[in-house]
């Protein structure tokens, strides 16, 4: 491990800092587990299925000139490849895994193997029997798969330093500045990611170039020059506005906030803050109309993306797996350049609810659509071959378009780098893990130890190991829901309202400070504006969104007939709750459903139905679901 | 015209009949309007878009062997000139138009050059630069093609006789007989149609085996064997249950519903009371839970299909006009199979609430999706090119996809087929409309003046003006929700149920009976089972559904704000209502729109809110819109 200070995927100019990979070694708990089996199982899972299909593959053909005929995978499949070799490097970057470094070394050896003599890297376009370099850039994907190849380069280079795939990176980079710089073409890449891979190559090797080049791939957008993809608008790939006049997010969920992601890079890098501020107006304007209380983002199937404003429906929601580590980059370099608690909240909320609902408990399936609302029990998945992507209600271990697993395998490996952040000589504590910090900061090294049941228990145990001589701030982040948190010293207990609580004074040896949350369950209620789930109430517990599955009905009870008592008190029950239900349903009577009299409330007895944790749904087995319950 | 009990597009044996087009002629009205329109604007407005588009060049290349290079429109757009055709073909038939029988002689003979010489006709497939013929059966459309070319040749067939398109459907269908019958190949098209018009043009011309090459097509269905297209399976082409197994409709809703239609022509002309008895329960089923308001079917943008049961969004409703169509194809058949007054009922709602939506008052103009809530305004179309298929909010002259208008234009062209039915020596009104009915009947002719403000008035008066010497008797529809319907004959009036009601006695001269709908505005409550309007109320005036227009509120008052009392009474307004209405939000607020409160209902002033009916909407510009409104 390098300078444990920038071993991060996100290193911006100024402003607090992220926690170096090193910095925070999680005890188990809610994280430590996720993360462990992520490296038990997912890295070599993705693995093995890129070799199975002939995706890696797809290089050595490259390389060795035999490019005619049919090539497995979409013609974005190599961003699969470089985005597992980024989550390989952060994972030997954290472990020091032999394993690790073994398979990304083979996989850089075999994509290095396929780069054009001048920096062009891509196994779809450009070669015999392919079509032209840069011929569809809005379907095209290359500048996309460019830019997931920098970031598995930023990796590398911060856990290990310059090496093969570093200067692969550097001469793909090189390549794209000469081809779309200023004096060539004014093109654009049909799915935003280049510009974040751009920025953060160029912060990591200190080559503004790279950056000057985000910019102006940012700047072009949203000129309408992207060729309409049948059936879409612009607005499908953000063209449709330039960056800095949009009001909100739109169009394909992952691409916007990709686009976001890097416009901010580009914004703190270059100091304009007109741009930082449409992203800032952005997130504000999608989060109040456009996310799901899960956090998830993307309303619509047809299009992958958000739908208007207010609609957010439940049962479709598409949620991709890949828009909540999409949301959360965003959120991530917003918090980093503003400091403000509330990118960190919606963080958590994402990171709990969508992030964490894709894995299987054995890490080699994945959901990729997390919807809200599944009616009927969701059919198996085809074990052995690749499932549609936007099947619900049941993990599959691989998909056609296939770009969660390996998007998720990266954001496990590198999960520590978003728990706090470091300002000076004040450090932020912002996601609540077991686990032992040890932060270089001021003149020497702060060492903490955090002890947790989060987010099944609220209280928060953080024990000062270790100081630097200069004086050690710490704030703790109290979550928006966090009515009635309280923060207790040496001395006394104090409630603390969302937002921060500090600590008073500066930190000293020995000193145990505990953070107590209320993680009862408690009804959410949505904004009247939100149509397709109007009557209905929700139930959270501490950052746990919790949903009704039928696995707990009682014999012959469907979904459609249930309703909740929201008069009547939730009871905490593990790490979900009980509420009271009734099934009241007597099936459709004949004809329209459309009656002369309002609905009746059949009269039905009483039931208690437990409610689990959203992110565990459909781990026993295929089931249909809710999180919003219809009210009595 | 020819045989006037003949000049139907359905003409199943046994049963009754439908009225042929020239036995009622109507005088302006609800149904005169837009047949007046399609006459004078719709179909010369096809015409000249594909004439443009070089659609129907298509075939003048295939004809000269010029077909390498681009061709213009997608691989099914010969249909869109079939259906022209068929319209073309009905409205000469029914006015003598010397413009019709021109450009239908003229297309004619274009189609007839392209015809191979052993009878496959397709400009798309099988010829130089082309793929082979029947090469992609799950995509390549060429039998659907070919289905509705044989409903174009049944409407010339019933209206003029014998001709050169007749000869050319002839020979298409026989090469589709020879290809895929029982000796040959066991494809299926990917896109139903083929059924019913093999179907109907056996009948037409006493063919029997085209109606076993129908009921092939209908018993390969559901097992399987069509290639699966990217990201959907199987049920959306309904290959993965076999027809008379299934138990409601799924996936791409036309297809679902063109292959229903053909499965009860099989159905009647084989005697199968199992595949009748089949559609049927797929019907009920699909009525039950699977239709809107509107008769509109199809909740899914992304397939075009019906989702799950209860799962219908006003927003994302898709209720492709198609669909609507293909709806009262099945129940027409449906109908003409039981005489039943049900499947009359929906067709009512369908023609006033899906197909008189779609076209604007010009005819030039086309809803293709019919949604039941547009939350803000639609920008404006492409008026010179052709426009993305789903684009709700406004009508678009010409699609890309752009089934639905040449759809629309046969139906109009043709909706005095559906309006009443004969069977034996009675005769049945099913559908109420102003105009003059003479009907071949008994041993002579019955002539009946029908006059009537229907939907706006529920008074429809039935003057019986001539008589056969046979008996003849007379049962008139009562529509499902006329609750305190009445009918009055020369000596008394008396209440009538929902269903039929029958005249007492045999018709005579001079004779005059009045039937009253209920026409008031009414409140009509969703099931509680339907998500997406959980909370919300409708209102319906006869066969219209109403809806709220942006257009009609408040200055600043928004859509999302709107609130309605249903305690409160309705008062009948022209064609529409006013209902007592409050706008009482007060926009978003910031963060999640999630609250530990249940939302509180502002208190605001009532308004008097116009509602309109849901067919006109967006005809006074781009607006906001909804059908199912929440009450406070």
């Amino acid at each position: 491990m390098r300078d444990n200070t920038a071993t991060v995927p996100v290193d911006p100019p100024g402003g607090p800092r992220g926690l170096g990979l090193g910095e925070f070694r999680l005890r188990g708990g809610f994280w430590g587990g996720l993360q462990a089996v992520n490296t038990a199982a997912t890295l070599q899972h993705c693995l093995e299925w890129m070799e199975r299909l002939g995706w890696i593959t797809n290089f050595d053909r490259v390389a060795r000139g035999d490019t005619g005929g049919g090539r497995p995978g979409w013609q974005f499949s190599d961003s699969e490849i470089y985005k597992l070799m980024e989550a390989l490097a952060w994972e030997h970057g954290r472990t020091g895994s032999p394993w690790a470094e073994e398979a990304l070394a083979s996989l850089t050896e075999r994509v290095a193997a396929a780069q054009d003599d001048d920096g062009y890297l891509n196994t779809c376009y450009g070669h015999a029997g392919q079509a032209e370099r840069y011929s569809d850039l809005s379907s095209g994907h290359e500048l996309y798969c460019t830019g997931h190849l920098l970031q598995a380069a930023v990796a590398r280079l911060r856990t290990t330093g310059e090496d093969k795939l570093v200067e692969v990176a550097r001469r793909a980079a090189d390549e794209v500045c000469r081809t779309f710089g200023a004096d060539g073409s004014d093109g654009i890449c049909g799915h935003p990611e280049i510009e974040v891979g751009l920025a953060e190559l160029g912060r990591a090797l200190g080559e503004p170039r790279y950056t000057e080049q985000a910019r102006l791939f940012i700047e072009r957008r949203g000129r309408g020059t992207l060729k309409p993809v049948t059936l879409l608008d612009a607005s499908y790939f953000q063209d449709d506005i330039p960056v800095r006049e949009a009001d909100a997010w739109r169009g394909h969920a992952v691409r916007a906030l990709y686009l976001a992601a890097g416009a901010v890079d580009v914004a703190v890098d270059t100091g304009d803050s007109g741009l930082l501020n449409a992203v800032e107006r952005q997130w504000e304007r999608s989060v109040e109309r456009r996310t799901y209380l899960t956090g998830g983002m993307g309303s619509r199937h047809q299009d992958e993306g958000f739908g208007e404003d207010w609609e957010l429906p439940p049962d479709r929601a598409y949620c991709e797996t890949c828009a909540g580590i999409a949301s959360n980059m965003v959120s991530w370099r917003l918090y980093l350049a503003t400091g403000e608690a509330r990118y960190a909240d919606l963080m958590e909320r994402t990171f709990y609810n969508v992030i964490a609902a894709s894995p299987a408990e054995d890490g080699k399936a994945f959901f990729y659509a997390n919807p809200l609302h599944q009616r009927s029990a969701a059919a198996d998945v085809r074990p052995d071959e690749v499932n549609p992507r936007a099947e619900g209600g049941v993990r599959a271990p691989w998909f056609d378009v296939s770009c969660c697993p390996t998007n998720l395998a990266r954001t496990l490996a590198s999960w520590q780098a978003y728990a706090a952040s470091v300002e000076g000589n004040r450090v932020s504590l912002l996601q609540y893990a077991n686990g032992d910090m040890r932060i270089e900061i001021g003149d020497g090294e702060l060492a903490l130890r955090i002890t947790t049941e989060y987010p099944q228990e609220g209280a928060i145990r953080i024990e000062v190991l270790e100081t630097p001589s200069e004086p050690i701030g710490l704030r703790l982040r109290v979550p928006h829901w966090a009515d009635g948190a309280s923060l207790a010293d040496e001395t006394a207990a104090f409630a603390v309202e969302p937002g921060w609580a500090a600590i008073r004074g500066p930190l000293k040896v020995g000193m145990t400070v505990e953070l107590s949350l209320p993680v009862e369950p408690r009804f959410t209620w949505p904004d009247e504006r939100i149509d397709a789930v109007r009557g209905c109430v929700a139930v959270e517990r501490g950052p746990l969104v919790l949903c009704a599955e039928s696995t707990d009905f009682p014999e012959a009870a469907t979904i459609e007939d249930l309703r909740v008592d929201p008069s009547q008190p939730l009871r905490p029950e593990s790490d979900g709750a009980t509420i009271q239900a009734v099934f009241a349903g007597g099936g459709a009577r004949p004809g329209l459903p459309y009656r002369s009299e309002p609905p009746k409330s059949a009269s039905a007895a009483t039931t208690e139905l437990r409610l689990i944790p959203y992110h565990r749904w459909a781990q026993r087995g295929s089931a249909a679901m809710r999180v919003f319950l219809p009210t009595v």
